[in-house]
């Protein structure tokens, strides 16, 4: 199932889109779609209503649609998890996930502008597949029992400042915490009709011009071992989203570091959850 | 004034300590401490209807007391923001601020049990005074501005596990998201009440064994400088929390590396913010 949520910044309405593409309003099953509701098997009842035909259409024509799952807990993200992104900045390939986070309220929808911050001259993409939780994750059981956590899968645009995040100090979050700087969506599509994580093509381009072009079986740490990893370390929330890391092709790795400007537009997509399209302004 | 929530996990009632002890119940006039009523000139109505003689005296014998705002949207932590911690650690002065986060549920009231993580061998303490956002703070004309945007202050333990934070991978997040990680409180004393909050003295003893003791006064970035400075790439938001650093005396620095084992009592105050007590435990 594909869950989403369209309507103005802070007043989104959750809903379902159908296999043919119309969207039903899935206001009568829950107000949001939110780490309470996929707590509560709220995925299961969405399911329920459509199959039972309760849902009315939702007319969308000219609505944005938001980020499909209301503001995270926490955004977790894994850094150099594709051998080649590792290999384009210079870094060694890590031995265990390399985790930082990024400022939560940097959610945004998947065609909202994005703000390249004041002061900026590095400000670079990374497409990435984002997991979104849908159970409480404690001192999980090794990566099989990370798969029964997962609520679903969706396109994340983790927009980086290189200066930031790399040469004001050894932390990264800085640099990747900045505002509108987490496009996601559009949709959350569930793990049953994902199937395997580890088997999407990812791409982005910008301006036109294709610059990633990776596939998810090229991760160093798949999908189940990072949230079994964390899940060491964390406790994973209902509603948390984690970042699992971006292939090659990002300014940073590119000869001549071609860092985004405002009016540039970026277009994303991962293979069965959708594509992005963000014009970048200035802060 | 003194603010602060009682009751059990998930459960707390707001309520106002005044200068003789006595708590308020201050649910008439807000259901939570957290962002929005802060926002909202809470923090003002409170106070009114402190003078005005209106709050219920609140019965808190045995009662819980819980962290002072309820779960924060981010917690922002400085690195190395005390010269004799930076010494200590081997670590060079930074030329800017070290910003890493730490996963808002971490946060705990000031006297719940702390756990050891499973695994954990380097379980380290660390005194803070945290800053508490008022107001959404985005791009601030300086460290002037930035008194404007803070509600107030309270005691904060940064618990950190060593060797997750620093042996894993270059991010130290890790090492500082473990369940229960941040005892917060007992309570959020307001700015007009703190006065300088440069001109604090910080305490911190294990078992009896006085290990911590500094004073705010020698932050290198001093707080109005770091709220300024963070609002320059992070939007600051209303119940945001930034933990200030930590000076000498954490066990990474001691001889021996003292670190903490279940069963260790940890006792920490901050002039003026009240004090914290943890007996730690095994997760």
């Amino acid at each position: 199932m594909r869950l989403l949520r369209v309507g103005a910044p802070g007043e989104e309405r959750p809903a379902v889109r159908t296999d043919d593409g119309r969207l039903l309003d899935l206001s009568s099953v829950t107000s949001d779609i939110d780490g309470a509701f996929l707590a509560a098997d709220g995925v299961d009842q969405a399911r329920a209503a459509v199959a039972a035909g309760q849902l009315p259409r939702l007319e969308a024509d000219g609505l944005r649609i938001g980020a499909p799952v209301a503001r995270p807990g926490k955004i977790v993200c894994i850094g150099l998890n594709y051998r080649d992104h590792a290999d384009e900045t210079g870094a060694p390939i890590p031995a265990r996930p390399v985790v930082f986070m990024k400022d939560p309220g940097t959610v945004v929808g998947p065609y909202d502008d994005v703000r390249i911050p004041r002061g900026s001259v590095k400000t670079d993409w990374e497409v990435e597949l984002a997991v979104v939780i849908g159970r409480r994750a404690r001192y999980l059981d090794g990566p099989d029992a990370a798969r029964d956590v997962i609520a679903g899968y969706a396109v994340s645009h983790d927009v980086s400042e290189r200066e930031f995040q790399l040469e004001y100090s050894s932390q990264w979050d800085l640099g990747k915490s900045c505002e509108t700087f987490n496009p996601l969506g559009p949709w959350l599509v569930t793990t049953d009709e994902v199937g395997d994580p580890q088997n999407l093509g990812l791409r982005l381009s910008v301006n036109g011009v294709k610059r990633q072009d990776g596939h998810t079986g090229d991760m160093i740490f798949p999908v189940d071992h990072i949230v079994s990893y964390l899940s060491r370390y964390m406790v994973l929330e209902p509603g948390d989203v984690i970042n699992t890391g971006t292939p090659a092709g990002v300014a940073l790795g590119l000869p001549g570091t071609p860092y985004l400007r405002p009016g540039d537009t970026v277009e994303l997509a991962v293979d069965g959850l959708g594509s992005q399209r963000q014009t970048f302004g200035q802060a």
